[in-house]
């Protein structure tokens, strides 16, 4: 089940890429531009060495190439174009929105679109037909690129339709991480602007760590 | 240093003042019935069995007894008249505000004031001369009176009055929890709203955990 990951050429596509590949999944990385997708795609099998392909398509061929699920990861500024340039090709499929509105200029504050979140954006755009599903805001480009390291934080997965979030729940075990249903996409208000924080606290000299994530603990547990 | 507990007879109020008061700090805490806070304060000292003192004392005369720092730990339908009625008392003071602004009837959704969040809501009712700081909203009840279980859950601190968001996170750290700097109070809209996710996972069948908090991670490190 090959899945398209576009804006697959910015760091975090990339880096999913690798875990979604290393895991098994196939990945057609989609980008506007198919030759400048194809030559990210050769590299990272050469980092790879072994599991699922990785290829590279153009944005639309990308989608039509995957089976069921297509990731958005381009940059909040292209998130709406590129959903226009494709809602055609997504009725029978999934659109797991993983975009975080942050404010340009100011990686450490979001500038929320009129609908909420892009979650609720992206859903509002192109229709409660296709079911979209917001996920992987919170896990850094930086981590997911560290292949030797597990990625130890845990993805918060909100949408309105319950069968799309639990497969994509699914897929995104594939990376050995939790993945919890977080509700209906509303709470993309939340989720998405976690990021900022972790942001915040990553370009803070006070906290011990440079690449924060999240967990759900249990005290006590 | 005293600090006061306004809502202190609720389930987190009273978690608190245990912890607090154990690690220390002496708490007023403060009810519209003053015989009923000093009754649950007198229940408070047997559980505790030493430590610093926890009194009861109507509205007023808890914040008036508080040298430095009041939290305010009311449910969310008296949030404002709470403020109102005790926003003369509170100049020279630090404002903690720690209410989750919950939906009437269904507490896995918030129910945001227009001004965005509670936090924000508290800072514009009471003027920019009033520092106020959100923190200690994603900590469960129930954690933080199981005395004899770490915290282990870590707290989002924001405002926008940076000195006085620094003496909130020292006294946090009293309880041996990391707090951490989260940002402005806009930054409130995210973290409010992450206790209702946290809601929604304890109330699911599937996760393995009852009393879900978060914390910050640094995968790999």
């Amino acid at each position: 089940m090959s899945i398209a990951i576009l804006g697959g050429t910015g760091p975090q596509g990339r880096g999913l890429a690798l875990r979604f590949a290393r895991a098994g999944t196939p990945v057609v990385l989609g980008s506007r531009d198919a030759a400048r997708a194809q030559g990210i795609a050769d590299e990272l099998n050469v980092q790879l060495d072994g599991g699922a392909g990785i290829s590279g398509k153009a944005l639309r061929d990308a989608v039509a190439a995957a089976d069921e699920m297509v990731i958005l990861a381009v940059p909040y500024a292209a998130h709406d174009a590129t959903l226009e340039a494709i809602r055609d090709l997504l009725p029978g499929k999934i659109l797991i929105d993983i975009v975080v509105p942050l404010a340009d200029g100011d990686p450490k504050k979001v500038d929320m679109p009129d609908a909420g979140s892009a979650t609720e954006a992206a859903q509002a755009l192109l229709g409660e037909a296709i079911p979209v599903v917001g996920a992987l805001h919170n896990v850094s480009a930086a981590t997911l690129n560290q292949l030797d390291h597990p990625i130890n934080c845990d993805v918060l997965v909100c949408g309105n339709d319950l069968a799309a979030k639990e497969k994509v729940i699914e897929l995104i075990r594939q990376l050995d991480v939790a993945a919890y249903n977080a509700g209906p996409a509303v709470n993309a208000r939340c989720i998405e602007a976690i990021t900022p924080i972790l942001i915040r606290l990553n370009i803070s000299k006070k906290v011990p760590f440079t690449h924060a994530g999240i967990r759900i603990w249990a005290p006590g547990a």
